[in-house]
């Protein structure tokens, strides 16, 4: 409310000095300092480019220059930037000293400097220029009638070198579209890799021209051609982003072996009277793309020499797709049950002295170094390929926590004591619907460790995780975003960068400007609420949005198979998002009435009842002739119940006994409709 | 309001009968009868295609059932059909007789037929089961808790064969998703041609391999690949959609000309002290991309032997990338300026008895004949090919009207005359925002002439023309559809369907529906929105949407000047429409009034100056913190003052005289705010 207030101010008089609370910058900085005075924007605005950058940055300014435009409205008259010294009197004067590489330790550094009548950029590599530019955009501010950048100095440079997201193309297949518009959002918050899962059980996404078997038998026809590929990664590369591909191994493996079934491990033992092939009293299992969600048994035979000369094959094709220097083999969840009941591989184990099935994944696992060091990429996995005879240039990826029952990122620090690099992702998991908050105060160097600076050296960063079981192309920009932007500064500024709510206020204007590149976050809620409204009025679900938020964790989609993998998601649930809005904003209404109950602080809380009785009313209304409004309701139904009593309760007329007022409220605590919870639940605890 | 009435009856009882009004289908079937009964749709529901249908019907079927499951949120068993006879037992049975061929008159019949168990499609090919599955799915009722097909009976058949929709990508570059979501479209729709406009003066959007320097010079770094090319191809395959190409010569050409400038007319007369390339006194001109809109002079030299060498190449690498049967090669407002200041054109024209620049022009388009002839493609053109030499195998595509001098679709009565076919675009420039109406009434078959009916064979259909000069990929979906739907209806259904209320009604339903697609007609407007907003609340900006249209015709851009190609379209204008939606209820309002002076009457025209006062009130708000919101602003207090004054009007109050409040009203008149006008002008004027 107080920053509402000094913004309207602002914007009153155009000289106004800004206050560093008031601008929404994310990441934050590492160092800014505001000046007096403003640079104003005009038509005549122009940039200009010099020193030695990589020619990405052309494109880069170009697309600076049309997203600003687009704010401003003003029409500049500066088209296309194509060259080096194009305008040496543009306002904006960007240099930078060398080309930027893509990948990791590259020097990503910028200096702002916002000056009445000029601008400059000052970068290592062009790398660090468009982050600046990045931050330039986000420095915009306007009084009523024009645009303007406060005068200001900045420094920045990010924490961490491996800032990453992670998109599952495997369970939902996600477009190309939706690829570049999150690879859009990942260079607007100064992200710097993107993990592209392309293979699991759910199906092989790479156009494979030497084994085309993969995508007649195993994509359902979705999969990236390998122009699309390489036009993915010029795509990235032109926007200082790295891509890691991931062909998930030796678990997750139902797609390859609908392909190959010879590779996989599980054994038919021949009863006789079957149609499958005899092998000497074996037979080949045959495996089928696998259409729910879960951990599935097929994976791939570790005995089998003709295992890896596949896999081989596989990385001579797609390695060069990847100028990247990392690929990731997954190596997560391979229970081994097919494993243990496999004779050969048994035999197999004993004969190479492998103790357990973690050795022999090792074992599996080490046949696949070589293959990509031929193409001069590092091996990188889940956390399970970490045993003690894995290679110490591998890369671990952290990601289990109490969820699997392990401590929470414990083999980040197991990783880097042992000499390993590794990237958390432990914590970062989008996919599971937690709030913001658990995602930006989880911070990749672990707070209690005992760790050397070598060690945490070694901590390259983290990456958030975004598992599209429950998401499809229309709903999954709202399941990154906005809180990947959070991550995305957990990752990039200062340790000590960590108060909430100023997070929170700034990652609103944020996710507003994230729209710009396409990123369908905010607009297809309605698309959605459209549809499960049957085409009439949204406002009463809308409205329902703002306390609702889908089940957390893997309470959504209960044993994986509700729903298939092609089923659409286009329910109430997909249109609900963590951190649903009069949740936070209620939350604060009962801690200030209960801090003070005057009568404003009553009639606050009290709008919310009035307003939940009146969202259950308008979902009745709808529900006539809506019958995606029907689940809704029962939920609409405890909360107005809540809401009609507790209006009581305020008032001290109520006449329910404590034990039946608690019992009314904790209905709200409900997880069986419409896979969603009630995000006002504890809040109203807070009233009994 | 009585159909909203019996839709809302019907919603209360599952087995109420359904009466065809009550249908929402377009284009509307040739025939139908409605039965007693329905079939209800259950989670079992399944598909089963028999006969010898082009595979592309699988996916097809595949499309529709998930489009069909996520209306219903059911979750449908079945994922992807994949073969012949897969599920014999399923409720939907779909029988082709044969392949359908991509192109023109194929037989696209189908019939429908719906029992209380079963749903028959009988097609003759299998466009015409595709034609059926989305008559199917607009057939989708549904009561208070679930879904149902009517029992019913369907024939039908398009009335003429070409129905098609141009996008312009070479003004406003549209990327593949963009013509992918529009390809989807017209399938719903039931349209059969895409024509992509490939090329004009503002770019070069074809990736050319043997000639690169089209794409280095003369596209932005903004094209399509060739894979792309053949992907789009593939993809309207599977849609039973023709793809027509468009290069636009020999006018039009700056494009062209910048990466050849050799080949053009322009000639430089050397007055010495000229950096320009010294060839006998003359020298070759240098030509640029375009960045405006309008009609300019860079033209192909039709007398240069290298202009027919360079063209001849260039079809060698277009036309194999398109398997359809049809080249559109432009040919339009090519003004001869070039031409007439050439001394070696002149001496060509002697030379060669071409009497008139139409005659060069028509020598020039008949050396395009073989080239394309070889690739067997059939040449078309806009109507300025229409000469007395042209080849009668030419297809003449009917643009012009009273905006440029002539008589509207007269060009289509002359071509058919002569004994060419054609096709009509004259009064379906979408682009121009006009409203749905005169569209949707503009038949290819001219009323008054007097047509053999071997010439009315020759017109084969019409086509939408999106040109965008003010489109760019966030608004092109709003100014496409829904308009372009009604169009759709004009070229399939029968002559005398031609009610515009009952069409407006069904377009609701249809432009809802069409968003599953991925267009974003409906869902863009709350980004420009937001955008104009800076982020705050929208509401007052939609509601005044909804009386603002963008200027028509030519009247927004002035000149061509005002934006360049390059310019992001980010304002007000660009998030308005044509058929503003409080401006036809006002309208009603206003005529029931004006017929009946009741209380109640009264009410519901004073509910809209009430309204509209209140738009004024928040936009001035809005706009203290919004500088887009500034050049609104006018308007909306123009039609403040004349509600002001206009409620007293109806209270009988004024004092105004007769002559002030008349001028009070024509202000709302005005085009010059914010490149809008207001929609309800012409029913404000009815109360004077």
């Amino acid at each position: 409310m107080k920053y509402l207030l000094v913004l309207l101010l602002a914007g009153l008089t155009s000289s106004a000095q800004i206050q560093k609370e008031q601008l929404n910058l994310m990441p934050w900085p590492q160092s800014i300092a505001l000046n007096d005075g403003n640079f104003a924007l005009t038509k005549n605005f122009k940039v200009n480019v010099t020193g030695n950058p990589n020619p990405r940055i052309f494109g880069g300014v170009t697309r600076f220059l049309r997203r600003l435009d687009g704010r401003a409205g003003i029409f500049f008259e500066q088209g296309f930037i194509t060259k080096l010294n194009e305008v040496p009197s543009a306002e904006l004067q960007i240099n930078c000293t060398k080309s930027g590489k893509i990948g990791l330790y590259e020097d990503e550094s910028y200096h702002l400097d916002i000056k009445q009548n000029k601008i400059t950029i000052n970068a290592t590599s062009d790398l660090g220029a468009l982050h600046g530019l990045e931050t330039l955009l986000q420095m915009l501010q306007n009084n009523n009638t024009s645009f303007y950048f406060p005068n200001a100095q900045i420094s920045d440079f990010p924490r961490f070198t491996w800032r990453g997201l992670m998109i599952d193309a495997a369970r939902h297949f996600q477009p190309i579209d939706v690829i570049k518009r999150n690879i859009d959002g990942l260079a607007a918050m100064k992200m710097n890799v993107f993990h592209w899962h392309l293979v699991d059980d759910q199906g092989w996404r790479i156009e494979m021209k030497k084994h085309p078997k993969l995508i007649e038998l195993a994509s359902d026809g979705m999969y990236y051609t390998q122009e699309e590929i390489k036009n993915i990664v010029k795509y990235a590369d032109e926007r200082g982003i790295l891509i890691v591909p991931e062909i998930d191994v030796p678990g997750h493996g139902s797609a390859i072996l609908t392909a190959y079934p010879e590779i996989g491990s599980k054994v038919i033992t021949l009863t006789g009277g079957t149609s499958e092939k005899n092998i000497q009293g074996t037979a080949i299992a045959t495996y089928g793309i696998e259409r729910n969600a879960g951990i599935f048994s097929p994976t791939l035979d570790p005995s089998n020499p003709k295992t890896y000369q596949l896999l081989s094959e596989l990385f001579d094709e797609v390695c060069p797709l990847f100028p990247g220097a990392y690929f990731h083999i997954g190596g997560d969840e391979n229970e081994g049950k097919d494993w243990d009941a496999n004779p050969k591989i048994q035999e197999f184990k004993k004969k190479n002295n492998l103790a357990t099935n973690h050795e022999l994944q090792t074992y599996f696992t080490m046949q696949l170094v070589p293959m990509l060091k031929k193409h001069g990429k590092q091996l990188m996995g889940w956390e399970e390929i970490l045993t003690k005879n894995m290679s110490k240039e591998a890369i671990i990826h952290s990601w289990r926590g109490p969820n699997e029952g392990v401590v929470a990122g414990q083999s980040l620090v197991d990783a880097v004591k042992k000499g390993y690099k590794t990237v958390l992702s432990n914590g970062f998991y989008i996919d599971l619907m937690y709030p913001v908050a658990s995602h930006y105060l989880n911070d990749p160097m672990p707070k209690g460790a005992d760790l050397s600076t070598e060690e945490k050296a070694r901590i390259l960063g983290g990456e958030a995780t975004m598992w599209t079981e429950l998401a499809s192309p229309t709903t999954i920009d709202s399941r990154v975003w906005p809180r990947t932007a959070a991550i995305a500064e957990r990752l990039w500024s200062a340790e000590n960068i960590t108060d909430v709510e100023n997070m929170r206020k700034r990652l609103d204007v944020v996710s507003f400007r994230l729209e710009e590149l396409g990123l369908t976050h905010i607009r297809n809620k309605e698309v959605i609420l459209r549809n499960v409204a049957n085409n009439q009025n949204t406002n009463a679900l809308d409205e329902f949005t703002n306390v609702c938020e889908p089940l957390k964790g893997y309470k959504r989609n209960k044993g994986g198979t509700e729903y298939q993998m092609y089923s659409p998601l286009t329910l109430f649930a997909d249109a609900c998002t963590p951190d649903s809005k009069d949740s936070l904003a209620f939350d604060e209404a009962v801690n200030q009435y209960l801090a003070n109950k005057t009568p404003e602080n009553k009639a606050k809380v009290a709008a919310f009842f009035t307003k939940w009785i009146a969202i259950n009313k308008g979902l009745n209304e709808l529900s006539k002739n809506a019958p995606l409004v029907q689940p809704v309701l029962p939920l609409a139904q405890k909360l107005n119940d809540a809401s009609q009593e507790l209006l009581l309760v305020l008032d001290n007329k109520s006449t329910l006994k404590a034990d039946d007022l608690k019992s009314l409220i904790e209905q709200c605590d409900s997880k069986d409709h419409a896979d969603v919870e009630l995000g006002v639940y504890t809040s109203l605890k807070k009233l009994l």
